[in-house]
Order: C-alpha cells, then structure tokens, then sequence
C-alpha cells in the first residue's frame, strides 16, 4: 500500500484536530503506543507498518492480526511526525469518557488538569500519572488535545493504561471529583498545605489539580478545592514546571496512601 | 546599533558551542536568565537590549550600569533563539568550576549528571536542583554543552543561582563526591532501595547520580555508587523521564534532610 491509497490519505488526515474530533479517531505512533492501543479492547481500527517494523515487531503483528496493513515506507512517514518514524502507526478510537465514568471505581488518586495547554506536558502528566499508580486522569476546561501526537508520544503509552475523560467545564471536574469521595487538593505555589508536612492528608483518597503552565490555577477554582498545597522551594528557583510539579505532588499520595 | 555592529556580530557567534568554549563566553537570553546574571559578580561582559525593553525592566538596565548597550530590534532579534525575543540579551563569563572546588564547602545536596545529553533536560535538572536547595551540580562525561540557550532558558535563570562544574571524567566526579563526604545514589530502576523507605539514608549528605536520558547509567558507574535507588513504580508506566525522576530524588533528599 502507498501514500496515495485511500485509507492511508484518510489516516493522514488524523493529524488534524477537527479531523479527530469529527471521527473520533487518532493515531498512536510507534511500537510502545501500538502495543497499549492493542491492549484495550476494540481501541485500534487498523495498524499501518512497513515491512521492516513487521519483522521487528512480529508480536505486534500477531496481536494486530488482520488489522494489521503493510504500507511502503513513504506512506509510514506520511503518517509520523517523527524525525525517525519507527516504521509502525495505529489507527485508534477516542478514548475518553465522561467524568463520572472513570471516578465510578472508588477512585484513590486521580490528576484534574485545567486548562493545561502544552501537548508535551499533557502527555508527560499521563505518564506521571500512571507511575504513581493514578486510577484517572482528567482534562478539564480548555485543556490541549489529549489525542494531539506530541501528547500520545510523550505518554509513552501510559494514555493507554488508566482512564481518561475529558469536561469542558474545570468547576464541573472538581465538583465530580468531590462527589465521588475524593479529597480536591489544588497545586498552588502560595498553598495554605506544605506537601512535605501532609502526610494524613495526602493519605486519603485525592484528586489532585493542576492549572495551566504559565498563569496557573484562576484562584476561583483553587479556592473550589478542599486544601491549596505547595511544594516547598529551598533554593532560588521561584517555581516548578508544571510536569515536574504535578510528578512530586501525585508520588507524594502515592507514598502517603502507601504507607 | 545594529546588527552589522562588529560586537553584535561577535555576540551572534556565541550561537555556536566550539565559539563559546574558545572565548568561555555564552549568551543568556530574557530578562530572568540576565537578572540572575547580573547577581553573579564579574559573569555580565555586556547586555544588549532594545529601547523599549529598556523601559520594561529599568531595573535591570539600572543594575547593568555601563554595560548595557542599546541595539534595534534585529540586532537583538539576531542575538536570539527565542521565537519571541524578550529584547535583552546578555554576553556572560562562563560558570563552571573544578568539581573540586565546587564540593569544598561542606555540601549537603548535589545533582551530578553523567552524560545527559538532551539540553532541555539539563536545564530543566538545574531548575529542580535549584528549588531543591541543591549545593551544586555536576555535569559529567560526554553531557551537553551546559551553556547551550536552550539548557540556560529552561532553567530559568537556576544556572546562575548555584554553583556549576564540569568534569570529563563520571567516575572522577563519583570519587570527588565521595572524597567530600557524600554518600553517593545512583538514580536506577533497578536499584536494591525504594527511594520511599530510605529516610534515613537520605537524610545524610547525597549526591544524587543521574545517567543518560535513552540508556541510564552504565553498569560500572552505577556499581562505584555507595548505594542503586530506585523510584517505585505502581502503575504501567515502565519508567519515568529524566528530569522527573531527577525532581522527585532531589526532593525525596530535601524532605529527609529537613524532617
């Protein structure tokens, strides 16, 4: 199959968010995304790979099974928007679902991201998220596209492995996360909570949430939380990215709900 | 001044690391990287900014004194590798110093990086060490060149709050760490300790050991460490990014060492 073939043009198209939107379908790029895309049930519609990538990543073949479709190798790359396309891309059915779906479970920790805007961020809380043993992620307000393909690769398949909902509307998110017994704690560098001194606190079930990278969280929603929390800064650094905030936050709970 | 101006065009080249390591002489970019700077005795040759960025921070143009120079907007604009020049420009001395002499102040907290290659990523290290209230950190091995824009912008002025070293030799820089008192942990995976249940062990004087952001720590550097650490992973995440794992190290110490 070549670039020109009809379904691949169409896969291609993916790389626009309207185009996912509409069809609610995206692509996941390279063996780690196509192996979380095929491990949930009825996600992947088909699976592009060069003849090469198939031999390398025969189980991946196998599990694909008829979805999977050899492609010439100009074709792959029309597909990535890798430097160094790994020679496999999944066609994939959205993933998320409404919040109250995912925080059905009794949910111990979850991360609420509002209006978080940069695509590889998104995707590096994900991941985050799924180390720290997260059952959730939430995208809430005028979050990026979780199916942006900076995100999807920056997850490095944790998109795959817990669930994730998206709700326009960061009051809403909150109100959900309360509802379903979690204690809301807004990460806010002028928190009334030390993170380091919160131990009783982090050990009950958490939605952790988290505003955008540069203005942070609007204060009408931090005052919405139960507790505002920092993370202490020692040295002269006058904050944390983002990620990096959201990582100490969410392991915090892990170790605290752990111990 | 222009950009034809002789000093403009020296300060371009700089845009180059074989330049910056001849005259040891690199660009910091936007007014948080001059501000710190600025705070570090004898490191500002010059400071180049544009009219009006010279009214938004006055103070900096205060505190530069003879050493700020006016140049049109291309002239700045050419100084930088920002999509969005901030309009301030500064030609620094370079930072680094022996390891040795880094370590010779009774340190309680360090960052040694070997072969960290991605600029971003080390940037983003010394802004975690930074707010960690680290001592120093090291850069050893084959690691990216320290003062690349990219390291210096995404520490967001942390290069100049702390002192840095550079040290070809990673297992040199394990052995200064040691000889300075420092119990050595080597950032692993597959380390024997659970970063979670080591209080008392990180309470002492660390240096933290962080490998390469693809392929980790080699076997025989992490091996001259006095003890592996690893971060508990607890979901389906298979690890963790550089710069993530390095922040939650850096503040496991932090609160150990306070409590």
């Amino acid at each position: 199959m070549t670039a020109g073939n009809a379904r691949v043009k169409d896969a291609r198209k993916l790389s626009r968010r309207s185009e996912r939107s509409e069809r609610r379908l995206f692509l996941a790029d390279g063996p780690k995304a196509v192996e979380g895309a095929l491990g949930v049930d009825g996600c992947v519609v088909e699976v592009f790979a060069t003849p090469a990538a198939t031999t390398t990543y025969a189980p991946l073949a196998a599990a694909a099974g008829d979805a999977w479709t050899l492609v010439d190798e100009r074709a792959l790359a029309s597909l990535s928007d890798s430097v160094s396309p790994a020679g496999v891309v999944a066609v994939c059915r959205f993933l998320d679902r409404p919040v109250d779906h995912v925080l059905d479970r009794d949910p111990r920790l979850v991360a609420l991201c509002a209006d978080i805007r940069d695509p590889g961020n998104a995707g590096t809380v994900v991941r985050c998220a799924d180390a720290a043993g997260a059952d959730a992620v939430v995208f809430a307000g005028q979050s990026v596209d979780f199916y942006n393909p900076k995100t999807v690769r920056a997850s490095v398949g944790s998109v795959f492995h817990l669930p994730v909902a998206t709700e326009p509307d960061p009051v809403a998110a909150v109100r959900a996360a309360q509802a379903a017994g979690l204690v809301v704690l807004a990460a806010d560098g002028a928190g009334e909570v030390d993170l380091d001194r919160a131990d009783d606190l982090l050990a009950r079930p958490t939605a952790w949430l988290f505003g955008n990278e540069a203005w942070g969280l609007p204060a009408e929603l931090a005052a919405l939380a139960d507790h505002r929390v920092r993370i202490p800064i020692h040295g002269r650094a006058e904050s944390l990215n983002l990620s990096t905030a959201a990582a100490l936050c969410l392991f915090a709970s892990a170790r605290a709900q752990r111990a």
